[in-house]
């Protein structure tokens, strides 16, 4: 069963014992979660109370801002300790959030053996899957019997990450195979690892970037995957839990710049405020200096409006249909893309997709804005006696205007790409910031071509 | 290492027996991926040729369309055998993408145990826990020694879909305990199943919603859990790769809902045309409808627009200023809310830190819209003798508008989930289509107040 616990109430009625007591019940997670509302006394007094294995998995669980201000309320010593037992790819993940002195402080505190794993994990570009790695796993030798196998099993068992399963490398290190805990369990004691071996395994290349390691992991169904260098040697594993957080990481980033914002690597609460704003400022600036370009365009056909105010109450209508039309295309491209469902030799079937979308969607809506001029006229004389004019003008503007955002929005990740950057910079409002300049221009063309002679 | 094969080549120049050869070295993942190049002759070779194994494990792999479209090509028998052989979860899967009569058809196909399992599994609700199950994992009793225990993984090792832990219930299937295999294998083979048990242990829901699997899949970094009903009796497993697909299916839901979409369910290529079509226009009408609503406002300031044509030319400028703010600030909580990060209770904080953004970077593009105007000023006279007061009119208006825009984007998720829907539904062409008509009243009214008496 799933027991319950209240950390803060314990330690402000005193009652150690009873939390001491309940602690080893209780999910990691569930604790962690509540080291957030203690006071920094507390929290001290807490970490001084758990045993020292519970302790470093609580802390793994923390998220990162609340690792920084624990490990600096701790004793130098405990500190120290917690550092030496973390998992490997866990320390990696906290340290590389860390400022450079503070990090340099915290590796002076590890063992030579841990500090020696730490910077070499560290070593890794990040983002690539060598940040990833846990150096706990399980080896085995081909020449190695079943037996032999199940006692290295128990003897390095409990540090593996995983026993799903079990890796045969040669004496020189490099990877020949994977074999299943499940193969091993079926096969007679007495058998040789190189009797189960097929020599046919999926492994990553250590400087493989995580995304990549996503779509493998999702692909191939594992739970966890080896890590190797260019000549083959295993350097660690990866599992598949650590993917799940990477996909959510990814999906944010492509989502905060579909929405226009530069990626946040903090959660939303958490980060500083001036921070946020500049996030925000650096595209909303951008967009806005495009944006400018609308008063231009609109300088243009100034005379135009002088002429036929009436033009100008559409002005809005017209381009944010536009720009709405882009942000559905951009978004769908820039998704199915992210999932690999769209490659760059697409194009041409896109476009021809976005094409017919395009003019559907656009002949609907035109007819839409054609109705409903037709029937205000009905009732008023706001549109004056050249309605008619006035509403195919309406019209077909929107048909072009649909059409052309509907395609501006699809090819843009697809050149995005083809240049080398992130599609999903093709951010809904970019799209219909593009889109509001070219849907001026198409508007007040169709305007001229249909009311020269008459309103204008 | 990771073989290469080319089924197509292969099976063109008919070298048979080369592929039979190579087919149980290649992942079953790539020998999938290679299906859809097949002509549907080919495939029928190819499926014939596969031993059933592998053809049941390659047929899990294909993408839906393509397992509707194969089954219906493979002889009767051979369907039936390959649907009795699939995983349940994969089969449940499979079928429930089926119209009723194609479902009913291949239900009859199944043997009757297997019938018996499918039919429980389609009868949970869609989107929850229990059609995701397998009910192929390991059970033992209390009573069981741990060779007793080892004796049971042997005999139906092969049948489990991870052996990363065994369950432990009592003669009534009332789930127990989870146990690690690592636990096994540590102990002494004469031990007890109870000796090992702590009774603390994690579980899902049958009727619980996928996207709460995942979040504790996620928070627990659990490979498998267990699948209990109301009074805890043992159903089924869920395993942690079913995950990763799940998270990503969301995240496309809620991308594609911020881009103004109806979700897909199908990849943006392989949908019919006329059903993409029909998805965009739902919300690309809905908005067009409200966006009318700014032809009406306009129509309310035509006077003024008469008077000062030279107000027109920044209605784009402002009302998209507004729409972009709008955009970040939704997509910002959106995503915050489905990571768990923002929860109801935070309206509050969000909201002051929005007023606080939104008052900063509209003084930002505030600034810059004055000093456009100023520095046009200098080189040309085409905003006429009061362009001092128009420069302040667009540069308070933008102040006004982006405020609004950040507080509308950001509280809209909000009302919506306290109302019980999608916050995602608050997609950023929709904030961006409310805070147009919003913002040229404010436009509008800024400019009256600044203007009356010059040029109004």
């Amino acid at each position: 069963m799933h027991l319950e616990i209240d950390i803060k109430q314990l330690l402000e009625s005193n009652k150690l014992d009873e939390l001491r007591i309940k602690l080893p019940t209780i999910p990691v997670p569930d604790l962690a979660e509540q080291v957030d509302s203690l006071e920094p006394e507390e929290r001290k007094v807490f970490f001084d109370l758990m045993p020292l294995d519970i302790a470093k998995q609580v802390f793994e669980y923390l998220p990162p801002p609340m690792q920084k201000i624990t490990i600096q309320q701790l004793e130098h010593q405990e500190a120290a300790q917690i550092l030496n037992e973390m998992a490997p790819d866990d320390r990696t993940a906290f340290l590389e959030e860390l400022p450079g002195p503070a990090l340099k402080k915290l590796i002076q505190l590890l063992s030579e053996d841990e500090r020696k794993v730490t910077l070499a994990l560290l070593g890794y570009p990040a983002q690539s899957v060598g940040r990833l790695m846990t150096p706990d796993y399980i080896t085995v030798r081909p020449w190695f019997t079943i037996a032999d196998a199940f006692k290295k099993i128990r003897d390095n068992g409990p540090n593996s990450e995983t026993l799903d399963a079990v890796y045969v490398t040669d004496d020189t290190g490099v990877l020949l195979d994977d074999l299943r805990i499940s193969q091993l369990l079926l096969a007679e004691p007495d058998k040789k690892i190189s009797d189960l071996m097929d020599n046919v395994y999926l492994s990553l290349k250590v400087d493989q970037d995580q995304e990549e390691a996503v779509k493998k992991f999702s692909k191939y169904h594992r739970l966890a995957l080896p890590v190797t260098d260019k000549s083959n040697v295993l350097l660690g594993i990866v599992t598949v839990d650590d993917m799940l957080h990477i996909s959510k990481e990814e999906d944010t980033e492509d989502m905060h710049k579909i929405g226009g914002v530069e990626a946040f690597d903090e959660p939303y609460l958490q980060m500083p405020i001036y921070r946020m704003i500049s996030k925000r400022a650096v595209w909303l600036v951008i967009l806005f200096f495009s944006e400018l370009l609308t008063a231009t365009a609109m300088g243009f056909f100034e005379d135009e409006i002088a002429k036929a105010v009436v033009l100008a109450l559409f002005v809005p209508l017209i381009i944010s249909s536009g720009g709405n039309s882009g942000s559905q295309a951009t978004t769908l491209i820039i998704r199915a893309m992210a999932l690999g469902e769209v490659r760059l030799r697409d194009w041409w079937r896109v476009m021809s997709r976005e094409i017919q979308s395009g003019l559907m969607l656009g002949l609907l809506l035109g007819s839409i804005g054609f109705l409903r001029i037709y029937a205000w006229t009905l009732f008023s004389d706001i549109y004056g006696p050249h309605w008619f004019l006035l509403a195919v003008t309406v019209g077909c503007s929107l048909v072009g205007v649909v059409m052309w955002g509907s395609l501006t929005g699809s090819m843009l990740p697809f050149i995005l790409r083809r240049c080398g950057l992130d599609p999903a910079t093709s951010s809904a409002p970019f799209v219909a910031t593009l889109v509001d300049v070219t849907g001026l221009i198409i508007y007040f063309s169709v305007g001229y071509f249909f009311l020269t002679g008459t309103l204008l």
